[in-house]
């Protein structure tokens, strides 16, 4: 190391100075120039960094059991991972989020910060690398091109579990009001016009069971990223890794990280397949597309306050205007929304890189990683934002969706067996022309007695499938 | 020919069957045979096959004046090139619109045709091409890689054109409206709340007022695509092209289309670059993102009719469910939302396929002029049926959007600059609150007379920008 | 019916005369003249009049069974269906594929056409609605609402099937390849840059394990569209719905169509949802982003003749170009390419239309089915067209393969365990300055001797992992 | 303000303790609350902070020339806002870059900043709202409707100028590019598959005036979002607003900006179109769409260095692998390929963004700012990275070059007006078939002489239209 505060490193374009005091070093600096773009770390993903100390930590016990690696080299790589899973070190990772080479700056990213934290932690300085190489022993039996997608998964897979959790954050949230509004009536509506009725709990149990199976989803999504590389080091086809590395590699990995983790049949078509990736991009949009349409439902029901539809009050969050006084907006389904809007943005990134991949690899997995990031811990604050923010404290005006069923034309549609579509539509269309009621005007055309009308259209068998009230009329 | 129902051409692959009737010869039938993607020909594209006809109209003048085509053949290519302006022989472009080859079949295809309908006009049988040869006289000079994109240019202008037309129809239905409404006091709505009071004339005029200017940006995005590379041949270098050869097809290409055409500066680039028709999509996802935002709210200001804003009413155009009876939906909306998002599709596909493209072509063209076409022709077709089947149908309910302006919160705005932002926010707040007018609990509070709010509260003070009625409140 | 050639029908605008050779009605008829958008009718999609056909067969014996629905009227509503099954009548489906409406009017046109057919069956004619109704028989316990997405799903269930099969074709012609090329060494690539030996066999072999992935990701999305919401009617309360009806009408579907259907168990929200669809395009596009990459890479690979990779020689299919003789281009993977981007923006609009469902429906289906038919049936296409057209010819240039491994400076990656990877990189960047071979090189440099080298760099050790050929360096 | 670390300040959710020492106030700390969605704040878009300032500041001195803001409150408004302009404070913008709102805690945030600031400008302590008031004096005669929208054009106008620089860096260096490799002949492909000559000046060339093109229609998309709406307040209308004021901050506005602003002729529509910011994104993807082509073309050309195409050298600039020694791979080309494919995906939020529009405003515009924001950054950050770290340095392997020119089947396409498309053919295929070269296959048929040959295949007659250098053989 030279004196005063840096420290000289070497790589294929020769001597670099590093700054004495980091724990990264040349091949981190150079990434560090040659990206400059958004001025964004990988520290931002804490995920991703304890995802590479799971794979240098079982990488490393791997090979000392093949023999490739003494233990107390063993041992110090082993205590500097630890130390980041800890949540130590991780400004140390300061390679740009948007970055080339497929990943290698960050690998060479974490070989480096390991190796000199080990170094220290077995005595000597940073930079003495005669003691321990970033690329010669942590990256044994490794290529980026194995630990980087295999990164992604395990960083992706405790994503996934932040985000179904989030979801069922908010769904339980949603079934909470599907209970609390579940004897609250109203007028159902397909293509925004009065359709039939329903309960407004019928309603809000909807956006619960959509969440209920968007989880469901996410969960399969997430055992397909359960399948890693690690063992196929350059291309796949294994070379300077031991046959019996790829076993022990996923056993070590698999208990620490507790994933149901397994290694790729083909390890060749694993290496370069971004497959899994984009599923689960898919997925992601499914959820964000279901969310968006949720929240477009809530601005609807509360829109108003008196000129709007004005079923249901959210609560207000600030104050909604800067010059309109007393206004309140629905300002968090409004950000849910545009989170929405970014996944299924980031979503077409995923697909334009995956396409891009060429031949034995896939060099732009950065801005798919970057892009899944994004989507799932947005998605993740989203959903717990919802629920806390405004789902919880819905309220409903029972009143006015009681006079919209009771004054409504759509309750015609429960005649339909007895009077027939034709009569039907020729009493919706006077009700229309004239203003008046559906029950007044079958009675008027002696369709139906009022004692039949009472008959069909209670609430309890207007809300769900009942036997016919009364003989149908001849067909 | 060959007696009996076939005649054989010959090409790379070896001798081959063509049926003897018809006018397209073996590079047809290979795409035909080696396409069979989506069952469309490409005849569906009519301005496609007639700016094929122009091009190889305007190539066989200039070369008969640079005395590469003797004046017979000359003749015949221009007579068969009329009879395609003219409607005829279209069912003889038979390749599928989704074909490989970078759009040499469709050239090939128009150059058979074009030849066999031209060797009939000199007095021979179709496939005598020794008397002229579709490759060696009609495609003179030519590449399909100048002639097709060349060619998609000038079908795009034609469907351009036509697009502007429609949405020239759509605007003065809407200015109509506008017109007709001027007079219909209604409250505005920011973020679906209720904000302050406008005209249903002025929510009208704005979407004459965007489909205007959207006008405007396609006439401008019509002008990049009058550059054309035709002189360029293979890859832009021009090789096996007169130097004359250029200016010559430019000056009757403009004669005979009437569209002010130019040649690309420099011709290699503009045989590889999609980028005209990448940012003419992109200008074509504006007209259909505002048009669904337009449709959102025709759909949304016509919910009802009971339950809903009802604050307009679409005309009727067929029997909205099949279940219930006298229900009628905004179905050209939803039409037109529908196309909207297809040409929202097709724009990533028009990005995807130009983005492929590689070192001196884009071999993907054809699905670029595919997703142009479809957008185009649909939108054009989208708006004239809005304009005919809802918007000048269009009713208002003028009491009821009368009563919501009386009745709203929102006009608090107004009273802003005389009794201030925070006094009015506990206006707006107790009007909430208690179901009050907002001028009762103003006058309640005594922070102003009924005379300050008789003038504050005009609807001609509302509903522009107007100096103050009374002096604001000292700062 | 009316003399001469049109008969009256009525709906709520009033009469309307339908020619009366037809066997749609008057539903249809305003339908036809509502959405003049693409002038391509739904019979496109036989698998969806076939899925229509199914389903109001199915509802016929349902209904039946509760007494709802004659013997006679059952009998020949069933025989009519079995007419469509068997692909008569398809003609008489002539809605536009994009139509308003939220798939009603192709409901509208099924039970019409079947209530015609019906009619003529039991001896009546045409437009004889007082004996056998569209609306009030055809349709008795349905409504579009779950008609319409339950007709999508079984239709898509056989579309999927056909594209499974197209895969499976495919994915055995790159099988037979793999194993035809198991033996021929080449340079694996990553970056596009040389990077380790492997086997073209090995590289064929991963497009057949993509293939075989998607494959089952295929087939577990087509589970996920197995839930219909027969029973559902207008917005999935089951409004007119015996209770009995949902399972009878299930069980009779499963029947006659073999799908393992289900009903969802909340019918509001399966009503309202398009999730299966989302997800399902999802992984549709998953199919095109990799195929496009295996086409991509196809391509790539045949460059040439003479200029380029010149791996591998893809079968000639056509000639590839007007002006350039003897030149020929990679067509068939090119228009599959083009597919592939058809099918990611199909997926957009997909989302688009998803993401604009409102509360009890989403009134976009109809994009999204013609999206999803769109993607499915090109994809299959493209499939079979890749499998036939191109992989089954492909031939190697085994020579200039092995050639590229001699010669390559990437070998010096195996020698990492013995030398160092310092060591390593500089007898890379020796032999890139110098033209050197590594293998002399490393001989001069003295790393290693003739006899280690030639263990090290043997075709079985560099193309799979292996053990140490001799002891690493000391560490 | 109260004693210790906080004040309290009032909203219409009640009292609420700001820390002390911030300069923003309760609307914004409810924001920071409400939206803890990315943990990125708008300050990291300092264009943004600027934008707000010069609205701010306009709006302050077009309020004391009507007579509503007094000498005092304007001047330390102005200076308040000075400061933002010069860099200061900028640490107090800590609303999310995605949040709910429309921009209004944006816009908050803004005034609450400039109002506290200029309170200690004035002598007074931060909060005491009592001697200037954000919201009833910074805001006077504004909305956030008018001000955000307004603030994002200016923001962005300064972002497009800088990227348009930055794309004339990088242009530039391809035009030095072009120059210096202008002697350098190549094989031209099509569809990869070989072509016919140029030189690789001339390939570079097309790259410099593809960003050429592009700066234009950068500059012209930048004219369309000098349209503002100030005046508008809440819906356009200017409620509240003085009718000279739209004029006279129009006018301070262009003065402070230089930017050749201009009011919008209608307000309404103005106030909720998001057409400019579609489009504008439009052009960015096209731009994207470019760059990510070249950077494709750069590394195919580059490809190697022994099994690639290896026509070109791409300056190193990292080690390439972690485990391939040597291995130098195109790290900048991908990672300006990356922003591309994010760029893409935020033309898509954008899409989605605009689309999700209702009635008279569009709440959807901060995702809309925050993707625009990325883009115009990150491609300006690719476009210098690529020229200094990518361009500049590119080398010519000369020899490979002109060794595939020679070697080519091709150059028979020059010879195609002399001996005929179909000899040319052949020629093609027996050089194919046998290995042969053109020339000696020419010679062989006695389709031309030596001299003839010599005479028509001269690179300068290969590269550039050319008069015949023979008679044409008869036709």
């Amino acid at each position: 190391m030279t004196a005063g505060t840096f420290r000289t490193e070497h790589d294929l374009l020769g001597d670099c100075e590093v700054p004495a005091d980091v724990y990264y070093g040349v091949h981190t600096l150079r990434a560090v120039e040659n990206f400059p773009i958004t001025g964004t770390p990988i520290s931002i993903y804490p995920e991703l960094i304890k995802a590479l100390a799971y794979i240098k930590q079982a990488a490393a016990l791997a090979n000392h059991e093949l023999g490739l690696l003494d233990e107390p080299r063993c041992d110090a790589i082993v205590a500097a991972c630890a130390e980041l899973l800890g949540g130590k070190l991780h400004d140390q990772f300061v390679v740009d989020v948007i970055q080339g080479g497929a990943g290698t700056s960050t690998n060479m990213n974490a070989n480096e910060v390991i190796a000199n934290r080990a170094l220290e932690l077995m005595g000597h300085n940073k930079g003495e690398y005669q003691y321990l190489h970033p690329n010669e022993q942590v990256n044994i039996g490794q290529s980026t091109n194995d630990v980087y997608p295999s990164a992604l998964k395990v960083a992706t897979w405790f994503g996934i579990l932040g985000l179904v959790d989030a979801m069922g954050v908010l769904r339980r949230a949603f079934e909470r009001k599907a209970e609390e509004f579940s004897h609250v009536l109203k007028m159902g509506r397909t293509q925004l016009q009065d359709a039939v009725p329903m309960t407004l709990g019928q309603e809000f149990s909807t956006y619960a069971v959509m969440l209920g199976e968007d989880e469901e989803r996410l969960r399969e999504a997430a055992l397909l990223i359960c399948e890693i590389n690690m063992g196929a080091t350059a291309i796949g086809t294994g070379i300077t890794a031991h046959p019996d590395y790829a076993p022990l590699i996923l056993k070590r990995l698999k208990e620490i990280t507790g994933i149901p983790l397994m290694t790729a049949p083909n390890l060749i078509e694993a290496t370069q397949d971004c497959g899994a990736f984009v599923q689960l991009s898919g997925v992601l949009k499914r959820v964000a597309v279901k969310l968006s349409k949720t929240c477009n439902d809530l601005r609807l029901l509360s829109s108003g306050p008196r000129a709007g539809l004005g079923e249901i009050n959210l609560p207000a969050m600030q104050a909604g205007s800067s010059i309109m006084p007393g206004k309140v907006n629905p300002v968090i389904p409004e950000v849910v929304n545009q989170i929405a809007f970014e996944v299924i943005g980031n979503d077409i990134t995923v697909s334009f890189a995956a396409e891009a991949g060429q031949l034995q690899l896939n060099a732009f997995e950065p801005i798919i990683a970057h892009s899944l990031f994004k989507s799932v811990s947005h998605l993740r604050n989203g959903c717990l934002t919802l629920a806390e923010r405004c789902v919880n404290g819905i309220t409903a005006n029972e009143e006015r969706l009681r006079a919209t069923v009771e004054n409504s034309i759509g309750i015609v549609t429960a005649l339909n067996p007895y009077i027939g579509y034709a009569n039907a539509t020729a009493v919706a269309q006077e009700a229309h022309a004239t203003g008046g009621s559906v029950y007044e005007i079958v009675l008027q055309k002696g369709l139906l007695t009022r004692d039949e009308l009472d008959q069909i259209l209670r609430p309890e068998v207007l809300t769900q499938p009942t036997p016919l009230s009364l003989a149908p009329r001849a067909r």
